[in-house]
């Protein structure tokens, strides 16, 4: 393969059909980060869920998601984006983790992402449980201008411990990230939560620190359009990341997760935010929690990776501004 | 066990995890009715889909039911309630039944309810088919004052006879307690009907009694909101039962059911209504026809299971306001 | 059988209960085409799927669609339409296919639908893949007046060739039917287009035709009753088909399919549209791509099934209309 | 249909595929009992399960074994018998039931057999649960000549009464039998039997009564062949019936059953059974116990109609022989 | 409940259906162990799987297993022994465990089993990963007198490391356990081993420590009933522990496992090897490795737990052994 | 990549956890057939069914028999062989293929094992449906010395035409290879062979050319060891392909298939078999008819990609024995 060119493309469905050949992100070529040259926007998994303190089953996210992201095509039928004409794209493997150790995971995912960042590629990453944010931002942010966040989810991921103990879990993830000081509250947003809490007080850390909480119940008021314009005035022109638990969605779009609640939005209705964000300063993502086991049918997959080739539209559009300077 | 005094409330998911532990309702302790005293609401299954006219099931469902309330938690995130802090809850285990005889199944439910009512408990029950209320009501009614009831369902369930003879199916509950004078038609809105129909005359009856009927299309038009106003105007002051079939819900969201009816609510419309039921005089509930073998995921029962937790929640306010009389 | 005269009516659920009994299409009585006189309405199946080019199955939609089917009632709640009381309604069974030639295929099936077409009988149809539609077309279209469609779907279905040879796909009888001039592209409108398309282009050819596209997003602008009467419009008074794709609910409402894309439109807009369509002069429908492989549990199969249920109430008063002449 | 000649053959597999078409029995042609002249062997469904005091399902064996049977083909490979050469076959439809109803519905069921055993057709039945076998003896048993069996199954269905008061359930049906005198113990021997006892005592009435039980144990000491030797010894030359629980095949080969024990036989050593029995006298059969909630795949399905095809070989045989005289 | 004596005894499926009610482990009364005064056995779960470095989901066994236990009855009907008669039996309930932190979960694992073992209480386990034997060996082995075992499995479980550091895998408790010098590698006995190895090195360790490894070819070349001898001859009269895992058996008896093995023995043969251990000095025993998100059918959970029934007959006679001194 | 040298084993499961990553086959590296210089053994897909009569589905085996195959590892525990210490491995990826053209697709495949073919790479297939094998042989046959075969199925596949006309289904491959000359009859042997059939002649054919027909009761009556020596000696010392349709074992270890037959032998008898073939003049093998969408557990993939291990241990050994002349 020596004096051959990658051609960062996926691989044509009129050559071989969709549901065949080796299952990568997109159909797109598999290339380690170490020889990840050229490549703009790297997709990659991260096949852990030694965080999560309920329902396992994450860790099998980025294989099933692979296999189903084969069902997705080269161009946006709304917006018009062509990713793979603006930008380089590759799949970049899984991140090296360890199946029952918090701080060695941590570790191991976060030189993975290093390695992605310091080839200034841009990280679209399909989890997982959600504390695998956690390294990913400690990766690739800069301590002198802390991330924003648009944040889809059920559950706001600011609890402190677990256990008495445990300070790593995928419940703890943005607390953590406030606390380095990597990610800053104040431009950070909040889409979907709801469910029962085990206390009033469940709610204050994150409001406190001046995060924007929109509830399910809001979220119906308002709807997407203006949640997602309500999200640009948030996150503002800062380096922003995009963070999104399927479990925002409703149950019936994304049943295979861990930690379902009930009533939330459509896969419809998260394409239109995601669409909404269009212009952010993006450098990274990721769609974290598709549980397979809790899903054969490969339906929360699905969703999930389409939700990532919405992101990887806005990535690539970026990724040409960019270019362009 | 002898001199420790019953804490009524859930085990803390920070002693066992929520998916571990034997299943009992919301993790509350388990009590025999003949024991529960101090008990202000009891939960307890009916186990048992004997009155089942096409496709059976349901007699499972609150064994299910228990396993999916182990996720649900203590705090309301919108009413702000914590029901275990303002009532006594726990579960009264299931209900004795007869899997292959009605009658005996009718008597058998009523008595266990009727030891609950006596004691001063509110039930909140998980069927089992939708013919369970009639015992259930036949106990806790007063006929000098009979019941007002909101009803979610895809179906009236005001039909006559099965099979030209049987007179108690789980199509048939509302005319029975219509006719035992137990059930005020006058102060019942039934929500959700919808789904072809033997013929025109299957509308009649109900309409004749003054049931307020409200068909899917005229929720639609309505919404939650105002469909919930309705039903508080319906029921107007005076005890009221809440009957929640899942098959008033769409299919998507209640697939394990046995009369699935395309084209319903969302559970988030139906926590809506339900929400939208604050402070009505309530005096006993179910959340029926939930059918395990249909939806091996739990999805439905989650649903339901949900469900029962916001009609918990109004539950122990109006047990609250009681005791503070 | 000889001297008994067929009753063209659904066996009753108070004869055999509704799960039970031999499964043709809404408990019909089944004939042969051939000896299908008086029959006004003919509902038959066409059990293939040879011009699938990714996930295969819906060969076995309509046994599954007639297992699902006997759910189904004979009165319709909204419109009041009693459709066995309008017209001769039956099952007449499964056109002959190849399972491993389209052109084959091509010719048994229009050979079907010419049989029950020169019997003057309309037919609705259960699919099979969507290239069924093209020989049913080429069997009932008069090109003196080339038919209108209603096309409800996901994808276009036009098209133009496939591995650069195959003219016959599932994604190509529209382009075809248009080709032949046995469809009339300025009355047709497509409902709910939406997912990734490998180029821009592939969105032109049916534009240029003078095709009435309503991507999803204009979909959710407009709802579902104005898009019913857009459809009114489009096809006018003259021959019209309705080709009812499930691919075009959203995947929780029809997850057994072959091409899902997230997104659509629910069953409950489905069935509204459809309702909006009263009046047309119809001559002819189907519903097609379910796969049962792909949902074992039979929910998109009695979604389908339901939506042919809403098309037989349309037909029937057609029927009905034109009998009184 | 009037003048037309029936055909008593399956529908060629050559004409439609074989999992296409209309699912009757092994694809023959489907005849009321009441128009069913010149058959010899009508194959028919229980489609019931009122009896079931465990976990029901088992009243939508018959349509899921209807389509799981199309899989059959015309030819037995190791005897070479033909059946359809040797008798005429069709499939009758299925028994009028009543969900709700045990004594009715043995009134009904009794009254379906009684009318095909009276036109001289050999029944082979497909349950429903285990209680169906009483009424079908009822039906076709001569008192003066009670009926032996051949009993493939887990449980004895022996047991007496079932919450004190119910006599007819899926665990008593042939301690009724017996004590009807249609029955004779003596010639009874039932293979399989295994698993749990509430007491030492469950076992002892068959055993007294002549009932010759060979439990699971002495089954794998002797294998099937001797076991279908001592089977054709102890029923002898005198009309017999062969009652095929699908319970008594190991889970692994029955899944979908509502009582399952693990540790039984295999379907192919089930099948040597069968085959083991050439030449009984035999007078009905049935297969029954299969319950598709419990095994959405069909294997049960298809394992229970493969014993139905080898069933019906020896059926065809026993015609043959009878009509040659 | 104060002055009611405890019925250690099974709920009676006269009184509730065996599918109904709260399910606690074999329908016995739930005491916490420090309420278990005058039990004999107690059976309790483990709902962990954080030692797992493959496809996790044995934290949700117990709760499974649980439910398919009511399926189980109170007569072994092949050795006569009827447990509940002759020891008194009672669900303990789960074990506390840290579904993050490993050591964490040892320590509460091994306190927990402290606390039952100190009341002279047998213990019956349900897990959970492997993992869990390691700290329910420490608690009830004496170092004095190691135990020996009885071994069933496709692995051996005596790797040493994994990802370089940990210790604790569920590949590893049976090399710690013998490093500890609780577990006796002359009296352990492992049978069903199978599989590829990633060396030839990982058989070693085991064979030089003196582990009598019996591979499933050679359990196919011996038969249950001589490999049964041959564990009671390794085993000897010394105490011993029975740790079943079920991917020993073939995974079409146990597809819910997360390191499936094909190729393995039957539950009936299970049964088999189990009962031929009658009257081994039991000091405790396990079922592991039950993952219900890999089989939502229950089936792995049934088979798991009949063969607890299985052993719990053993232990019962024991104690009965034991008291009658 | 351009200057590394590819290491031809697979990724180390210390590296990255065995459910983790890109699923390659038996996860060695990636190439595509034209840069597979060096290679000894190409394992490759042909994800096509496009022959199938029946039910389809084997389109989608070659990735889930990727997935599944991540589950195995370097070390046979019986023979000791290391496949890839013995000869270079790769994942050629699969065959491109038409997805609706059976002719246009026999080219293709031929076309792509010709490449592999004359790059002296043993090629092991995973398929697709049984017609794939007629142009693998093709590719690899020499006329001079036709292929000897070791065919396990439980159909002879040796049909003549289909609907009259097809001359190439799954039904028909050994017919046409035979006719071609490219196998000898004489040199094959079939193991499992059983099924109804359409009539006595279907047998004939085969039988007449001389294959050597192991119905599957001649199976049981052997056992695996003396049929593996019966298949040893029809086939010789001459080369040798094996075929294993999955549908020859029992459809319980294979459920996933699309015409499952009831009464085969179990995976490890057919481990037990292929074992038995050591020494065979190996020139090709090939596992097929795994059919997903009939197996979403994944079980039949993986028993399919198992036995594929056992190939890839013998063909291994081969290739060091040709290396060392």
């Amino acid at each position: 393969m020596s004096d051959k060119k990658t051609n960062f493309k996926p691989v044509s469905g009129a050559v071989l059909p969709r549901y065949a050949g080796i299952a990568t992100f997109m159909r797109l070529p598999h290339l380690a980060p170490d020889d990840a040259d050229g490549v703009d926007i790297g997709i990659t998994g991260v096949p852990w869920d030694g965080g999560t303190t309920n329902r396992a089953g994450a860790r099998h996210g980025p294989r099933q998601m692979r296999d189903m992201s084969t069902l997705t095509r080269n161009y946006h039928h709304v917006s018009g984006i062509s990713p793979y004409e603006l930008a380089n794209c590759a799949d970049l493997g899984d991140s090296p983790v360890n199946p029952i150790q918090i701080e060695d995971t941590l570790d191991r995912v976060e030189t993975h992402f290093r390695t992605i960042h310091e080839k200034g590629i841009l990280p679209l990453t399909a989890g997982g449980d959600h504390l695998i944010t956690l390294p990913i931002m400690r990766a690739i942010a800069d301590k002198a201008r802390p991330l924003g966040m648009v944040h889809f989810d059920a559950h706001t991921d600011t609890w402190d411990r677990y256990f008495g103990e445990s300070k790593y879990t995928h419940g703890t993830p943005f607390r953590r990230a406030i606390e380095e000081g990597i990610l800053d509250p104040k431009r950070v947003i909040q889409i979907g939560i709801r469910g029962g809490l085990y206390t009033a007080d469940d709610k204050e850390w994150g409001l406190a620190q001046g995060i924007r909480v929109v509830e399910i119940e809001e979220y119906f008021d308002l709807g997407p359009d203006k949640v997602a314009a309500l999200a640009r005035e948030v996150v503002g022109g800062g380096p922003t990341y995009i963070s999104f638990d399927v479990d925002g969605m409703d149950p019936v779009y994304a049943p295979g997760t861990g930690t379902p609640e009930i009533g939330g939005y459509s896969t419809h209705e998260a394409q239109r935010m995601i669409r909404g964000l269009r212009g952010l300063d993006l450098v990274g993502a990721d769609v974290v929690e598709v549980s397979p086991p809790f899903d054969a049918s490969g339906a929360t997959a699905l969703a999930g990776v389409t939700i990532m080739w919405e992101i990887l539209c806005l990535m690539a559009e970026k990724v040409a501004e960019r270019k362009r300077g």
